[in-house]
């Protein structure tokens, strides 16, 4: 890690000045009026419903709020996935996907919407520049809107997203303390600029290369920053005790419940067709139906690419990995789906599978990094892909964006920006931040934690309660030799 | 509970005698054609589809109906806080939660509906007093319409709420038929009678103070007088065996599944976002963003309350109380949730976590009433404050609801009427019936039944199978000692 | 079953015959351009948004997209329902479930739209006779449309139901591979061929007879789809080892989670409520509000009625029974829900109950086919009953539909029809596959992986760890014999 210093930190330190650097993206807000009573269009009154534009915002809000909506219960989807841990760290994991899901929107109320969407021009949050927006804290004053409520609403469980996924990376072993610090990290600091840069009207928006760099739903925004991050805190935290033997071979480390694990990849793929189609932020845009088909077609390539290759390799059927791999297509299909045919889904979906397991072999056995729900390899691995395989794939039936499918390479040129400046990025600011917990308040649990579970040792209760007649016969047993 | 009986029945009485009086709100229904096939607006055909305000009648049921089945998974959501339940009583708690939300939607439709939104104004339900209303029974005749068919729907999930939230009240304890005339009794009775006062068109909406008495989601229709109905039931059941100790100290009472009430917890919170924003009966009213934005924070602002405060005081943070404080910030909000700006929401939550935290800690050391899920403390405690919450910061914004922070209490002075006749009512129905049970069939179940679950007492199996290898294992331990 | 062939082989071949003849129900489909870049509406730029037509097509989008949404999370419903199993059967299931899910979507892909929907008219699938569709392969070329896009996934996500339902048939003991292409099987030959003829323009819509040959939302087309082939798929593979004592009599084999089972049923009842009211494809279509109301209703009166009728005959309240009941319920009113009052949902869903159970006694008892989840009941006896229905209680009140209430029986006989036809295709179609596979590759497992569980003998894990103090104290047990 230390050895990435001298070529990250200025990398970043150049993104973060391109930023600031330029135009601002728009004017500055008007003037406020500070009361306890909001005045922006806090009602839709402003809105004429009985004419065919008011109805268009009244579909609108429909479909991006029940998008919103179906967003938010990926959370649960992603709890489920605790099931790939030891049961003695379910409770603290499920308990980490509760706080990120609550604890960085409350965040993204105070300050992190501001940080990314200022700039956006939506009512209240006109002011921001290149690298950073400055608008719209606590959603009041202009920002007490509806169009503005219902933007937030829809971009506060995409950030919840990105906070959750890296504690896929370091669960089961880091303090509570710095895992709280480093949700709020992730929500306040590191999603919001990355964000504010693709999203917000930022500076890989706006370069002057194809259509800029482009992310759909997220592959970078969401995914490689959550996946990225968890890369780096896992390497911080090191692995699991029992991960590895002497030797440097890795084990599999048990799982408890693959019923939860199948139960969740399907919760997070029925969310995802809110995550993706649900970014249109219209439901007068008809290419929603396109995006949703290439969402299922890619998460399916994964999975049965993912199936059939483990089955090929280890004689058995793994279903684990055939989840993983529909995760690894939907991670990888978010960036490109609006701009791609099906055709170019079901490839995308093929390769994210691939992709997936390349990145696990390499981690568990090159890099020697201990990610026990697969978290880098779904999201940063396929994050990556899915940013890149838009410049390939892009047919430009929809806005013109053309890859190299169309005999344009420039869109393919504009995403690796984006992919280096989100690299740079995460990889700083997470050494940046497990440095200084390190050497402070420390991040990892005491051995005997780790070994008793971190449910009995940091919560004080077990998640599921033994079997009453195991608590019996463990009574008969023990007490007989006694 | 009999000494309260002098102060509550009069009082209830009173508040009957009050709806019956004054003007009917309706006219009466239409002559009713007996006929097998109804001859309202059965098909939609009377709406005009070329036409905008066609198109708004469109949109609204897209955002009612999908909303109500939003608010319809919440019955899994309450079945999943089971986990907080030992394992062998969990299959009965399930059933209950089943058969709440089809026993009783099935009464809803037969008189329910009828009591509740007759004098309501939809088609077949014209006929209704300030006390309760009369048309509507079984969706016939004028009620074979569209639109009568529509808020049915979103009506009829609601009931199933105010059902299922008591069961976690009387959890382990209840004898099965007890439990079930109850369910009918609630469904048929408590709710829709206090729900024909706020939403029907009865007395406590008439209320010519303020706005009149105001739930914008049902603080109190749903969760007060499910929260109520469970305290008395708790009350008249008395604790679990092993609750108390000898010197009247309250035990933590095992869970058996954490993951469950996690998962229930995050359930809860997606049906929410149907439950509050759906409310509006209409995605043309753009406020549904608010809506939405304030429900999100209240809930979080609750947990984060919640998770803190007993991380100070425990000196671990405890995930189930967090899971709680969402909950209680949910309810909370419900009521206010359209009328107030995003600071109040938060605001609300917080109180709601520390007033949820309150009630358990009264419940348990004061009152010694054994509430399993803490559904008392969430739904009641937190519907309460919720109710008055709207009276202080509704910020006039919408609808012209007013509350303390725009220096008028007369909003509030409603909200507290509301508050008793809520309270005086659920009191006195639920003594009545509780009461007439217990000297008729019994109410509880006999001690060795509690002892060996009700599952295997009642159902005759166990919700979950033994691990066969602790199977083989008592076989191989017990078998050698005999 | 052998001896049914003689009955099955010609009538199948009739109705396969009987459907090339005729006028082709489309002309044929315009000359396809081949390029990487379709050429359909594939932006849906031809839609003007800006008039009431415009909206139309964004709020049915809506309505259509959504909908298909909530039936894809039915797919976790079923996979809950595996709590029915032993646990050591667990795993092989939910893997079935999840490549069902994915696999059986880029079967659809590649060709099975194409034969079932060919001849429909959407953009790019004009091309198709009365017994099978020939265009729309892949999704692309002037298929590339967003119109045939939304309709493309919402029925996807109808096949997936109809594939994974016989899983629940023939559960615990069939061989992956023969598992798989069962799988294949059904989603590119068995369900879109007999959905051609319902749903794609083909014979039994065209039937001169009442309205044609009806199943509004698939009561047929994959209720009794799937459940036939589960019973054909369950009878060629025999029964569970100790299913049936030496008598003949049937054992209940042991659920390992009834909880599962529980949220399972919630989690289908959910789904159902886009598969019902969104096969209207349009929520310009106010009928929704009665179909979501008839769907309803008609579990729920399955559900009651299969709780009081066990109960009375077995003295204790089943849970177990109460679900399948609803499910049973709602499979009934899947064919009849547009056409029928509520009334009529009620009455349907009560015989559906009745119907469900008296299959489970005659598959138990009489015919000695071993269905583990009870997807033969009811899937297939309900959804007979359902086709039934229609013919009897369409009230005329919904596009002339009209059934015996009315006076006329024409209808009914058409639904007979459709029923004979459905029956025939799939008892041909399935004992022609299982016949194959059978003398070919083997279709069963081992008795030596049967009794040791699927999940370590097929998968190489368990799908659930022990509990550590159980592996404690069986070391120390275990330990001290040696």
């Amino acid at each position: 890690m230390k050895k990435l210093f001298p070529f990250i930190v200025p990398l970043v330190m150049l993104c973060i000045l391109a930023g600031y650097i330029g135009t601002p993206v728009a004017q500055a807000e008007e003037e406020v009026v500070w009361t306890l009573v909001g005045i922006g269009d806090a009602d839709g009154s402003e809105v004429d419903m009985t004419t065919v534009e008011g109805l268009h915002s009244a579909i609108n809000f429909t479909w991006v709020l029940l998008a919103a909506v179906l967003v938010f219960i990926m959370q649960a989807g992603f709890a489920f996935l605790g099931g790939f841990l030891q049961a003695k760290h379910m409770l603290n994991y499920l308990g980490q996907c509760f706080l990120d899901t609550t604890l960085a929107g409350l965040i993204f109320w105070l300050w992190g919407f501001a940080l990314m969407f200022g700039g956006s021009g939506f009512p209240g949050a006109e002011a921001g520049g290149l690298g950073v927006g400055y608008s719209g804290f606590i959603l009041h004053w202009n920002a007490y809107d509806v169009n503005t409520y219902m933007i937030w609403m829809f971009q506060m469980v995409f950030l919840t997203k990105g906070v959750v996924i890296p504690v896929g990376a370091i669960a089961g072993r880091c303090r509570y303390p710095a895992y709280i610090i480093h949700a709020c990290f992730i929500a306040g600091v590191v999603y919001p600029i990355y964000g504010h840069w693709v999203w917000g009207g930022g500076w890989i928006s706006a370069l002057p290369i194809g259509s800029g760099g482009l992310d759909f739903a997220g592959s970078s925004v969401v995914h490689m920053v959550g996946g990225l991050m968890g890369f780096v805190g896992a390497l911080a935290l090191g692995p699991r005790i029992g991960k590895y033997n002497a030797d440097g071979t890795p084990n599999n480390m048990p799982h408890h419940n693959m019923t939860f694990v199948v139960i969740g990849t399907f919760l997070l793929y029925f969310g995802w067709f809110g995550f993706n189609p649900g970014s249109t932020l219209a439901a007068t845009d008809l290419r929603i139906s396109v995006v949703i088909v290439n969402t299922f077609l890619a998460g399916a390539a994964g999975a049965v690419t993912a199936l059939f290759v483990t089955w090929g390799k280890q004689k058995k059927p793994n279903i684990g990995w055939m989840c993983n791999g529909a995760l690894g297509g939907l991670v990888a299909i978010t960036c490109p789906c609006a701009w791609v045919p099906s055709w170019a889904a079901v490839v995308i979906g093929i390769i994210a599978g691939l992709t997936m397991m390349g990145s696990v072999w390499l981690l568990d056995w090159k890099l020697k990094v201990d990610d026990p729900l697969g978290a880098v390899s779904v999201h940063a691995a396929c994050g990556i892909w899915g940013m890149i395989s838009l410049g390939i794939f892009a047919d430009g039936s929809y806005g013109g964006v053309a890859g190299l499918i169309t005999g344009s390479g420039w869109q393919l040129l504009a995403q690796l920006i984006a992919v280096v400046a989100c690299m740079a990025w995460c990889f700083a600011a997470g050494a940046f931040l497990w440095y200084i917990m390190k050497y402070t308040m420390g991040i990892r649990v005491r051995e005997e934690q780790e070994l008793l579970g971190l449910d009995k040792a940091v919560h004080g209760i077990d998640c599921y309660a033994p079997d009453v007649r195991l608590v019996d016969l463990e009574k008969l047993v023990r007490g007989g030799k006694k």
